[in-house]
């Protein structure tokens, strides 16, 4: 039994720091790097990608919408042509800056707004799906486990890859818990930690409304923005390798 | 005896059109496409790479500052990283969609300021020929003919290759006549024909004071900008192969 | 008997040029000026603003989405809040400036997506009225004749007034006929300059289908971008005239 | 006998947060805030304004170069007609959300490279000027203490205040020392804070290399950014009126 550990990184932007990506990075096995679109500028992706060469972390392209000043969180309607050139655009100059750090891209994770959205409207997956294809057919695709992205993902012959998140609650149809509504985010370290290793074990969790609900995880996204984030973290790697679940990248 | 032609490209920006690259694309055989700093969205470069792979037409790399408001045309002090890193993005980013496109990146020609700037500057030279270096040392970098930094990419192990320019007046050192002087832009298509013949033939042109002045040209920068440019760049081209010059790219 | 005309107007950004600001100037009574959301520069606007003021002309600030890439035509789901702040620090750009150009902002005409957005969404178009009221309540709001938008306004205590396109077709809910379709754009400049009179003496046009669809319209959007839309501004303008139809702006 | 204390604020950037304006606002009497040209988005703008209001602190626009990713620090040559409009541009912004909030903009404090340059470079600094007396001739400008600028301003005809670094080291010349050298930054809140009071009785510090230099300080530079900036400048402020130096705003 194995799992893959993935954590957004490179989110800073200039002068302003944001995550804590030396502290998280030895934790994971998958760094979704910000390509400049939601954050991240050219030197500081370069700095985060020389670590996680460094760290043997496998090196995915975390691509947005274009908007800085609202951190890719709010979704905008790009036409498909614009949203294959957008993606293109990010999987490449992340790519070239990992050639140069001495890696290269081998998964695309798109980041807050568009990964939701993608979730479940069709025309802006087919995009996302497309731009991946046209840049390298071997790149993994990233995909919210249990929506229907997995399955249109697959349906188009791209590689994909289920996520789930240890610190949020889910809806008994596997949707998360919409950050809006009281208990959608857990916070008490052992017990998300033991929830993880459930939901490897037993291959779903329990639902926000006490339902066991399948949810098929082929990596778990981690925090490591704030010093209890970080410690969550840390105590889910640990009670996954005290269950003997190996975690290694999805990407090998 | 052989010349490449060259032409800045790919410089509209969303719903904001500049250039006429369907047009001056069949003129060159190489293309300087802008990379989002000072110009450039991503499907606006996408499409101009698609055409430049269609017309078999070199493609380079025209990084800039990031200043798209100023058209990378200020001077600004990057730190030596910085530059560094937001060239290697750019080539980057430029290379996959040219991948995509179907071909690849093959030199990189900075722009405006930058161009200027390097011209003179050694340190923030440097850091330009570092990064070519970095993401791909058989790449070719294009520097204006006669400068300082002709020498310095040589003696770095660079390959590069001179500019010059078929519409601006010289000094009798070399340099370029400032375009706030008189004369410093020459207008009659005929004559700046005639002249880039002869600068090819004779290795020089006669200075805006009537000195002849030694200016060896790999390539020249034509425009397509305008009618009265597009028929300079096609008056120059027809007048080239009237004296059997070749014209092919310079990267083969 | 009287109407205003409006234009779109200070849309260029840095060196990328669009429109035709000094001659669809002297054509119309009321400039939506940009405010650099969506199109702009600080300096561009200044000149424009100054063009309006020698020629009398109402200046309205043409507010946007931040989205400098997509030209605000790409809707944005941002929050209250923030599209509170982002109306707020537009208006109160174009005002300073206006005041420095010897004038002031009259009114505010949302631009693209937002225009459209507001026009049926509550919520976003409660931000926008709220943002003007804070601003300065004096302040007329231009909205989308037949629009849900212009009762809102009404019914919140604002100034609004109705604004018709010569150049689209009408389906018969009152409803512009989407630019997708067929013969949603009017090309013929006499048939329009006809038509605007028509619709302000009888009250409407005749929809897309033939029926007969009510447009009250206090100032009509005109375009100088191109010779064609300038021509056609002229025309109608022309039209109004010798049919007694005074023209000025709403503000006065 | 008094002073002003004044602080950088607003200078977060969406999802990006840098200082502590809730707690250094009770300090100060001066609140520099940025306009969106180097940091601040509208509804962070917004919010900071509302707080400093709240308090009664005197609110000065903190103008930058346009350059987010290198939050203003690198010079940039701006055309003279650009800079006085992106200097209006950004008053104008900044006064009218002050309008908003219950107050308006008293003062112009350049920030980074921009205050940098125009201490001595007469051609920015006579653009920034202009700008100012062009959009309201009352402001005041915060210029580095003992700079050519000082003079500059007061020739021109425009009010300005002085301003001194409580934790910079000077030169003899009564230039501050560079941060690359050492010893550049006072690190010691209490050898700070009597150096502070010293400044303000004697008119001067005791240069790097030991000598007397004279600062005329009206108003002094306090940092709230980390845990230790917070309680320098509180530790100041304490000093300062156990001296009986009244601290008051210098625009009343």
């Amino acid at each position: 039994m194995f799992v893959d550990l993935n954590s957004d990184l490179g989110e800073s932007f200039g002068s302003w720091k944001m995550g804590n990506d030396a502290q998280i990075l030895p934790v994971v096995t998958s760094a979704n790097i910000a390509c400049g679109f939601h954050a991240g500028d050219p030197l500081g992706i370069l700095k985060t990608l020389q670590q996680a060469v460094k760290l043997e972390v496998s090196i995915g392209a975390h691509v947005s919408y274009p908007d800085l000043v609202g951190f890719g969180r709010r979704n905008m309607d790009l036409s498909r042509d614009e949203l294959i050139a957008d993606v293109l655009y990010q999987i490449s100059a992340l790519d070239g800056l990992a050639k140069v750090a001495g890696s290269k891209v081998k998964y695309v994770k798109p980041h807050g707004a568009l990964y939701n959205t993608i979730a479940k409207d069709h025309v802006q997956a087919e995009a996302v799906i497309e731009a991946i294809k046209m840049y390298n057919p071997e790149l993994v695709l990233v995909a919210l486990a249990g929506s229907n992205l997995v399955q249109q993902a697959k349906a188009s012959g791209l590689n994909v890859v289920s996520e789930a998140f240890a610190d949020r609650a889910y809806n008994s149809d596997g949707s998360l818990v919409s950050r809006r509504l009281d208990g959608a985010v857990l916070h008490d370290a052992d017990f998300v930690a033991k929830r993880v290793v459930s939901m490897l074990e037993k291959g779903g969790v329990e639902s926000i409304d006490g339902i066991f609900t399948p949810i098929q995880a082929d990596t778990i996204c981690l925090h490591g923005d704030t010093d209890g984030a970080l410690q969550m973290s840390v105590a889910i790697k640990a009670e996954l390798l005290k269950h003997n679940i190996q975690i290694r990248p999805f990407c090998e």
